[in-house]
């Protein structure tokens, strides 16, 4: 007789869903030429094949063990050592003992979760809020309670308003999650001065902020600067921020090498837990980027990917403007990889899905980003991978999805169908 | 003011330890001339350095964008195939379905637990059992209860006594966790018939097996052979196994791949939780592995393998028989890389590691392998890594540490010290 697995499985197992972008990828995988917006991949001719071809020959020549071997679960030291000083350029005093090497930020994502969350803790976010920070938490059983956003960023009386409301119904806040630069998904950056106020509030309230960053150092520098996207975590005094970045967003994707500055006394625990969870970070990744650092490969790659970003979100702008007018909105991104479009009331991107792959084209619907369920007429475009000519025809498909959904609806609309009222 | 991070600790970050093998690391960290048979390390020379060499060259002369760039959750295709060729090669008929790469064997008993484990559910577990499993088991708060092994492996009559205990006390038991060829930490192999009433023994029971499989390749041709070595998952035609196995100990472990093979149903949750937990495992590590396999490197690798651990595994036991006699016993290595060594009653193995590392040798005390808190005269030496010379001076070290740390037992004895009684 076959096992019934089900009542083997936890409660955190039993509500596990599949990641609304990762599904995306089984529609792609089936083969037909679809035009992809959906996930938020870099730009594969970016990457610096050559030096890392270069680097991992010197690497593998050199037989040193370690390049091969098991290691620290901290991470590589020399690599630990650069990210101090890539820290410091971001405005950060860092010191080893609040470092930690990730396998990707979505571990980091994980760990912060295992080490900080309880079932039924709650999780602040943005509304919308990356979809990978959902899953991560929600599969810890946080609660997740959702702010709303203004166009700089997380709306401070809103967030107090929340942390007092969940107060009085004795429910305990663990922190507040935040992606202050370009945010997945809006785009959007948070004010200067709002990120002063952010960690007043968290201080005052006694929460801490878990400080998402992959995107920092892609900003447009049309309409936006180094200054802009100072972190929240260069005012922490008082160990208030844990803060999370990546190489996979200028480096590579491929090498999941992120890494988490938090206090000393949560560093030591996000290690045990990482121990338990994976050992190590892979050893020859970390000597790969270390080394791309250590020969400027990454500082000669930052601002080819500012340029490179920026045009595609250009073109991308040009063609949605010229295919869709005002039948959309959107808030210009200043850097990043994503484009925040807001429809029509009465459409639902999520809805939309069979149409939009019908006519070749895929992209994440908002819903996945709300953990409010709000959202239902958004959708999350990403200009990062597409070729010029490809983003162009996309959105010209986009266009005619959005045109054919909307004769759609309006027949059955004056059907007095489903959408009548 | 210093925010008080203690209070913002999930009940298994409180809980959280450093695990007993990683704590060496930080002796050896520090610098002396200590010889370590602490770590399971592989031994580096040993690793096909030439080969690795011209796959990276090619895979990153490619440009292809998938050695780089994010890829599914379930692993690489071309890899996930080579695996279902590998575990056919065990005797194991796998599907696709039934596939997922993961960041290492760790990563995989991590996700086990998330999927399976619910606080306080409980996890049979061989009394001693691989820290790496106790540690990613209690950070899901599961309870682990352990069964004695005998010269073939777990103590059937004592698993189903404990069974029948735990239903009296209404106590919901998971699973039973075992590592079946050379056992972390003691070596042992379970005997052919046992694994066959192992598994009727889970059907009838209603249990779960987690079979942990990373050395079954590594058998010592003088002593076992491919027949003995043959997994527990290969009878297991109702899906009541979930089997790991990984690259680790044949290729190298710096690489961080490893698979699980479990039933559809499961193997979909384990891809939902390592979706959230890192995303997916190194794209260019997946393709180095896949490389190795399919350019007839493991093959290669492994007659040389066994024959590098076994000697080095002779090497060992003519040390100790030789410095230590009759003080010491241990069963004979028929694999693997661990030999497990038995003290004098009233030594603890623990409590003698200062004056280890003061005769510059290390190993990792039996305690952290036993659940139940035994094992203070037992310690595990690991084979793998050091040359012969350093085998051979580690254990003179060794039988010197043990020679002054009985002759201290024995004065404070004499003295009527806290060793009188």
């Amino acid at each position: 007789m076959t096992t019934n697995h089900t009542q083997f499985l936890s409660t955190a197992a039993e509500r596990m869903k599949e990641s609304a972008i990762r599904r995306m990828g089984a529609v792609l995988a089936a083969g037909r030429d679809i035009i992809s917006f959906a996930p938020g991949y870099p730009a594969p001719d970016t990457f610096p094949w050559d030096d890392f071809s270069a680097i991992a020959a010197d690497l593998l020549g050199s037989r040193e063990p370690g390049v091969l071997q098991y290691g620290p679960t901290r991470g590589y030291r020399p690599l630990l050592e650069t990210i101090t000083s890539i820290m410091a350029h971001r405005g950060i005093a860092t010191k080893l003992e609040e470092l930690l090497v990730t396998t990707g930020s979505q571990q980091g994502l994980d760990l912060v979760a295992r080490v900080l969350v309880d079932p039924g803790d709650v999780i602040l976010v943005e509304l919308p809020t990356y979809v990978g920070a959902i899953s991560a938490f929600r599969n810890h059983q946080a609660s997740l309670v959702g702010v709303p956003q203004e166009a700089d960023g997380i709306d401070l009386a809103a967030l107090d308003a929340t942390w007092e409301r969940l107060r009085r119904e004795r429910r305990r806040v663990k922190f507040l999650y935040v992606v202050p630069n370009f945010q997945n998904p809006t785009g959007l950056l948070i004010g200067l001065a709002k990120r002063q106020r952010l960690l007043e509030w968290a201080e005052r309230r006694d929460v801490l902020i878990v400080e998402d960053d992959p995107y920092c150092e892609l900003f447009f520098e049309d309409s936006a600067s180094a200054a802009d996207v100072r972190p929240i975590k260069t005012g922490d005094t008082h160990g208030r921020v844990i803060y999370l970045s990546s190489f996979s967003k200028t480096l590579a994707p491929g090498f999941r090498v992120a890494w988490i500055a938090a206090p000393p006394a949560l560093a030591a625990k996000f290690e045990m837990a990482k121990q338990a969870g994976d050992l190590l970070t892979g050893s020859l990744d970390q000597r790969l980027i270390y080394e791309a650092c250590r020969r400027g490969v990454l500082e000669r790659q930052l601002p080819v990917l500012r340029a490179h970003y920026a045009r595609k979100r250009d073109v991308m702008e040009a063609a949605l403007r010229r295919e869709l007018g005002t039948a959309v909105s959107w808030p210009k991104p200043t850097g990043g990889f994503f484009l925040w479009l807001t429809l029509a009331q009465g459409l639902d991107a999520d809805k939309m899905i069979p149409r939009a792959v019908e006519h070749g084209v895929i992209y994440v619907a908002g819903e996945a980003f709300y953990v409010n369920g709000e959202g239902q007429n958004t959708l999350r475009l990403s200009f990062s991978a597409p070729t010029h000519e490809r983003i162009e025809s996309g959105v010209a498909r986009l266009a005619a999805t959005l045109r054919a959904e909307s004769a759609a609806l309006a027949t059955t609309a004056s059907d007095g169908g489903p959408g009548a009222s």
